[in-house]
């Protein structure tokens, strides 16, 4: 029996949804068996109550969008399963440490994620803080371990992009450039143009989604121009990425959305739909997924399913 | 003119303190070019306000022990000194990312540290939190530069040994157990025995110092039983420390100490200078540094100042 293209059979969208919601089933199965209760190699012992609340912090929810961009785009490098399944639970403790950082009251002051109470609601502060600690300090532990590749120095370039993504000239900086933003300090000019929109949102949500979008590339030893591909691919899908969710702010249900909406324009919060207005906003974010679409013409139709990714990244309503 | 031993002219306590000094002074001058403000490859900004409480938090203060242990014992393997400062540096960075996280008012809610306000005093709760975790982030991005060491190979068991170490079987789960102990969570029995107080200890500083005293072998490469010597010498080293700490926080005076003391009894913390007494604490901590001691007596005089290092970390009056 002749094998059929299932993205001709199904649709690529269909087939999207298929590969989004297999890889976070396997990305659940995986953090579930990376925070088990055993000690390994190394630590002493694991705490039941920072152990509980890493698991609240990072099991059962989310799409696991991180997780699928990493797997998707190391296929097209013939990168094994087991592989790029790692790296992407390593990315996917980096987004759940920094969800639960930026949801304590000393930052966003969040009582609701994903639907349920945010992680020091369900347990306290300080646990929360432990736990976002934990979470990202296993990141790295993750990317260190012979099985995430073969190859050390692959392994090394994935640790140094990782941090370099998540760390001071990255996410953590975009979130302080985000509080900065809300007129807490004096460190940005009150009223931000569009630029510094733009650099604080690749900073606090952009670099940690471009590192998932080049990660497969890293697994895979890609050629220069085919990592610049997956960067520039990256880069459109993380601001895409940030429009989209900045609108859903201004425009969701909080039912469907499930966490609270109308926080941006309440806190100040420098977004390019406050800036810009809806209407210009939602011809950028148009004009974002087409780029990030572009930059994968080169890998025909093995790019299908990621350019799916980047039209649904724009257009999702949770 | 034939060279003369430093340790025999000047004595090995008069060495150890030359160059603990001398760690110190370079630490503090590779950890202010690391945390310079312009963005390096992968960064895209580096936010002036972050920057300033990431330096408030790791500059100008502190005795570098952990970065000592580090150059101290990679001096026996004929490591390079710039490789071993740049480990110094990415220990002391987790070092300082945990004392200002620890200090946090939702943990220890202490207001002076080193004689100075807290990073949260000084600076915000939000700031402090980001500042911890981009400091966090920074360690594991400088193990991964080549300049730390040329073998990819060693780069990563330092990076897994340090994740491990800090992570949550390590520092974070022993700060995780000593808020437990306090009687804030029912994680712990309301009396914890001698093991358990161990325990939380080896993993709240232990795990930490014990690496910052194998991390010089990793470097070098040293064979298993040499390797078996220093995590020897780091366990008894980081239970010694520990004690001594608990101690201080007993008799010591705070003008002294640079930050208060008395605060355990007072937060009904777990310390065995709580569950043995002060005398008995003391006979343990002397039987600590002799252990230590003895672990590096293959390595002959190369250990002296290494072995005085534990007699100082015993008898430390701040």
């Amino acid at each position: 029996m002749a094998s059929v293209d299932p993205v001709k059979k199904k649709g690529v969208d269909a087939v999207f949804q298929d590969r989004l919601s297999r890889v976070a089933q396997d990305t659940e199965v995986l953090l579930d068996r990376l925070l088990g209760s055993r000690p390994i190699d190394g630590e002493l012992a694991r705490p039941t109550r920072l152990l509980e609340a890493m698991r609240y912090a990072s099991l059962g929810g989310g799409k696991r969008l991180r997780p699928f961009l990493v797997v998707e785009s190391a296929t097209l490098f013939h990168v094994s399963r087991p592989s790029s399944l790692l790296v992407g639970a390593a990315v996917e403790c980096v987004h759940c440490y920094s969800l639960a950082h930026d949801d304590l009251p000393a930052m966003d002051n969040d009582d609701l994620r994903r639907g349920r109470p945010t992680t020091h609601k369900a347990f306290d502060e300080a646990t929360a803080i432990l736990a976002g600690d934990g979470l990202l300090t296993l990141a790295f532990d993750i990317l260190s371990r012979p099985e995430t590749h073969p190859d050390a120095a692959v392994r090394l370039e994935l640790v140094s992009a990782l941090a370099r993504s998540a760390g001071f000239g990255g996410m953590v900086g975009g979130q302080m450039l985000d509080l900065a933003a809300e007129g807490r300090f004096d460190a940005l000019p009150p009223k931000l143009r569009d630029q510094d929109v733009k650099t604080l949102q690749a900073m606090k949500t952009g670099a940690l989604l471009r590192f998932a979008c080049v990660a497969g590339s890293i697994l895979g030893k890609a050629d220069q121009v085919q990592r610049a591909a997956f960067e520039r691919y990256g880069s459109a899908l993380g601001e895409a990425f940030q429009i989209a969710d900045d609108l859903l702010d201004v425009e969701g249900d909080p039912a469907t959305v499930g966490k609270a909406t109308g926080k941006d324009a309440a806190a100040h919060k420098a977004t390019l739909v406050g800036v810009l207005g809806p209407a210009a906003a939602r011809r950028r974010l148009e004009s974002l997924v087409i780029d990030a679409q572009a930059a994968l013409n080169n890998f025909g139709s093995d790019a299908d399913v990621l350019k799916a990714a980047a039209r649904f990244v724009a257009t999702r309503r949770t």
